[in-house]
């Protein structure tokens, strides 16, 4: 899965009916922008964890969905500015 | 998904049967082309969603479409000019 | 889908049975050369457009079909020599 | 399949039923970082096998599970130093 | 499909059950290297079409089985030294 921070809303008033009602967000992925389905609520300035390939699809709601990628976690802690580097400077986040 | 520009149709005289008759476009994505199938009815210079992996074949029609990106979506507006960068100066679209 | 243009036939005599007799080819997509199941009979030099992800399974024939990138269409016009730029030099293909 | 070295866990308290209780893991692959689900019970520092594509799915436990990446193996051996020439100058891992 | 050579065996002891006892290899696509399943019985230097995508899995023995990436044959001739150029300097294999 990706690591993708929440840029903006989607708008898209001509879409196929498949689509339904759910959120699409402009996320970034490093210095490249996509469009994912949001699952679980997040707003614009959330790290989030995107799933793609065909999980995607079921992420979403059910195996019709038509999505490719599908925002499917909000990450709790996540050190942006350490991104490019080992983030040894930070806290890190335990598992659970 | 990616966001992609419509450039031109395609003719593709010779092809296979499962693609029926469903039009073929030419969609940049950055600096890249690819081919997606058109499932909205857009025109060239569109700034459309378009859908890969295996959930492009659901979205062009059925699961036996062979299509591996499906224009899903046409976007209200998108600043192609701020594309490299975070759009602050450019008023944003609300999500719906 | 990608734009690739053909470039040789590829002999491999030791392969798995599920490849049968069809032939296989080797094309170029950018710099990087790959290669495609021929669903639709082309030569070296052909511009074709290939599909790859789960579609490129049916489009060879059968769902059971073990490719991931299958030649569906060969392009009646393209022009290579302006793949890098917008091909606003050259006559466009217009939509059928 | 990639071969990944795991970095850290990862907490995310809001994320899709689907999950269920799996450990999230980031995994380096080369500079970009990824999320992987964990089939194996791996640490942080373990240079292991990761699976993508739909094959993900499965790998972590049932066709549903909406994973694009799961850890499925550990690598006995692995050289990072050499990751990057032929890794000719180390002892290497017979088949068995 | 995916030009690669065989590098190498892998060796994970603790890995799923799902990989059964199939050799994994490490191959070389360009500068990066991943790990393959072996289906067609190659050694370190081979040239093979390794197959990716959801047809790895049946292409590595059944649809349930855990590969991103499958051996799927062994190229007959290859130029690996010419593989930046067009190759035009080697006898070229025939399509048979």
């Amino acid at each position: 899965m990706k690591i993708c921070q929440v840029e903006r809303p989607l708008v898209s008033t001509n879409r196929i009916a498949g689509f339904e009602h759910k959120h699409l967000l402009v996320v970034r992925d490093g210095s490249s922008r996509q469009v994912a389905v949001d699952s679980v609520g997040c707003v614009p300035g959330d790290w989030v964890i995107c799933v793609g390939s065909s999980a995607a699809r079921e992420a979403a709601g059910s195996k019709e969905y038509p999505s490719d990628l599908t925002i499917v976690g909000i990450i709790d802690h996540w050190p942006p500015e350490s991104a490019g580097d080992d983030g040894a400077d930070r806290p890190r986040p335990k598992s659970t």
